[in-house]
């Protein structure tokens, strides 16, 4: 349980407020559309609207799409903007510019890199990731080594501590989370990528709730392959579609099934053989789709903007401080702390425990504090430093205080389930 | 060589405006926001923009995305996008609405309908396609039989004449375009899907020249797999997710390794293991592109107000009259005719090849009239029955005589290459 909070310093909304008032990133919080009754702690799962994201969608509607119609593919640059968004992102996870694209799923880039691993590592037969990775993850993982035949298998392991004495000679790739959806733990991706290529194994990252959170340098940590999304941190809008990267030295050697003629050395010759394209190209697979990639680049140059240096500094900020208020607003409300308590090792998120945990989610959304739910019983409140306020903190525990108080949330209908939880 | 139109009654544009001004479908075309000094013959390319496109943009951005945040997914029924836009695509070719969903590219999804058939057949190792397919149709192919092993591969016949003599009892799938892209052969699906089937194997059908275009009874063909997408004919934007179909007596013993989360039984459980969902909806893999689906419908809407009936008996009419101008006007100015002359074994669009086509196209875009360029040396006309006019095919045509009489695409900078062709 949540032990009470022992600093000296009561913390209170007018301390909030001030910091608040000294953000350098406060201003950066007005290039996006919020509603005003709303605590959005929540950006985790999808960030919020950046207002040039409108403005894009209406000059690639009426303009591009209306009036230029196929000639922007040329005219309009439509074709180069797999390249453009991914040359950005490689910026924001230590990435050379040609070693990111922006295409699909990040579902579907997952399994481009597992295959591409898989056909690097041809006398290995696993895949080996952790049992609390994201699902799709592993779905993916486990379709990946079924349709190669039996002899290929996806192999789990119960906890980030056992992740190293699971990387045999078997092991073809390690699929890893950088930081985990649930409890926002932070592996060590330089380490764990030593210990992989020491065993021969490749590794292939997701970045899902890293990209425009965290720092990742997946150069200098000498990665292979990564995924991630642009539409939590990122705030490339519902469903923006994904990137995918390949270290420069393993991209001429990569091969993955979803070839498509984007991927294509020569897509316009329209030869019946596949040739795979030169570099990072080869990972995309069909038309790409324009308007979400187009709509995307808005809420990734504000990241830029931002910096993910001032970013993170915000984001410890936020979430200590969120921990803190926890600590001494709900001490003794059946609160369970989860995942890491070091700020070093923690995403740019707070989880928390209680068996109500669905229901509270339920009456804390009712009353404008948005997080969301996660299996078991877990509380999820993502900050964005790019729009999250110090105040939100005050104004989220305030009201999460009251709900687990007046137990409002044993109301009936904040039990029954939703479809999208 | 073209020959010269031996009719009675000479064609000329009032005759064609008088057709233009008996159109029942012609109210539908104020229905797109079309620029004035176009002639839009590329609509199997990239179909024109609805008005309501953008209104649905704008509602998705500033309401659902910007004020309900995440609480759209329900709140909005984003999650329900995939299956009610599958629907509606359902109505338009002939299948059950169970039967189709709405996700991804169309590469995508052919890979996976693929996987699907391979494992449905296991002791069959090879997928049969034609040469002239849509090449990212063979490199898929390629890429799903590659992955398997080396056993597997994809054969490719010369000739829509060899399919049949081409599925063995090595076959598991045969792989068909129903409409070619290039020169708008419709194959017979009832036929050939009954002759596979006789022979053991499954038939996956790409409906991308299709849908929205000409009638297709998947059910009623018994059609196995089908995919296709949604930015040409169904007027779904730049680049809509594309379609899936599976025949509800395979969908159940479909297995597809792109099994991403949202194909998953209970997603929302957080289970470690996959388990499909039932019916198509395991055909689903990540979380899908809302923004995008939900601009596509308004385009698909506009297909299911036409009728196809309608929109294929307008085509018809304007792809004869084009070929009867085109005879009459262009005779002796070099341009080959390519593709059925029978307009029922032709999809909705008219296909010439000449030497300088590539030129010739760009002369022709220059002076507003926008069909597109295929290899080799083939000049493509769409005709999209919803907003293509009777006149257009007359401005289209006589434009088109003005290049070639004047020589005017032998201009060099005409030869230069596009990125997109």
């Amino acid at each position: 349980m949540l032990s009470a909070r022992t600093s000296a310093t009561r913390l209170d909304l007018a301390a909030l407020a001030a910091l608040d008032a000294a953000d350098p990133l406060a201003p950066l919080r007005g290039a996006f559309h919020l509603p005003d009754d709303v605590v959005y702690l929540d950006g985790n799962s999808l960030g919020a609207l950046p207002k040039r994201a409108e403005q894009i969608a209406s000059r690639v509607l009426r303009q591009e799409w209306g009036d230029g119609l196929v000639r922007s593919w040329n005219d309009a640059g439509w074709h180069r903007l797999p390249w453009r968004l991914g040359a950005k992102i490689a910026r924001l996870v230590g990435a050379g510019e040609d070693e990111v694209i922006v295409t699909d799923s990040t579902s579907a880039n997952l399994y481009k890199v597992l295959q591409a691993a898989l056909s690097l590592r041809p006398g290995r037969r696993s895949i080996v990731s952790e049992r609390e990775n994201f699902p799709t993850d592993l779905y993916i993982a486990e379709g990946a080594a079924r349709v190669r035949g039996e002899r290929h298998r996806l192999r789990l392991v119960d906890s980030p501590a056992h992740i190293e004495g699971a990387i045999d000679e078997d092991c073809a790739v390690l699929l890893l989370t950088h930081v985990n959806y649930r409890d926002g733990n932070m592996l060590d991706m330089a380490a764990l990528t030593e210990r992989a290529h020491r065993k021969g194994a490749l590794v292939a990252w997701d970045l899902s709730h890293s990209a425009g959170a965290v720092p990742v340098e997946l150069v200098a940590c000498e990665a292979d392959f990564a995924v991630g999304c642009c539409y939590k941190y990122l705030n490339g809008g519902p469903v923006a579609p994904a990137f995918v990267f390949a270290a420069r030295r393993l991209q001429e050697r990569s091969e993955q099934p979803l070839s498509g003629w984007w991927g294509h050395a020569t897509p316009f010759d329209f030869s019946p053989t596949f040739r795979a394209a030169d570099g990072i190209a080869r990972f995309l697979c069909g038309t790409p789709p324009v308007l979400s990639m187009a709509v995307a680049e808005a809420g990734i140059d504000l990241v830029l903007e931002a910096t993910i240096p001032r970013l993170r500094a915000k984001s410890i900020q936020l979430t200590e401080l969120f921990i803190e208020l926890l600590a001494q607003e709900c001490a003794g409300l059946g609160l369970e702390p989860v995942g890491p308590r070091d700020p070093q090792r923690r995403g740019s998120q707070v989880s928390v425990r209680h068996p109500g945990g669905y229901a509270i989610m339920r009456a804390l959304i009712d009353r404008g504090v948005i997080g969301d739910y996660r299996e078991p019983g877990i509380l999820r409140f993502g900050f964005a430093p790019l729009y999250s306020r110090y105040i939100d903190a005050w104004n989220a525990v305030a009201v999460l205080k009251d709900v687990l108080q007046t137990r409002a949330w044993e109301q009936p209908h904040y039990r029954e389930r939703h479809a999208v939880t």
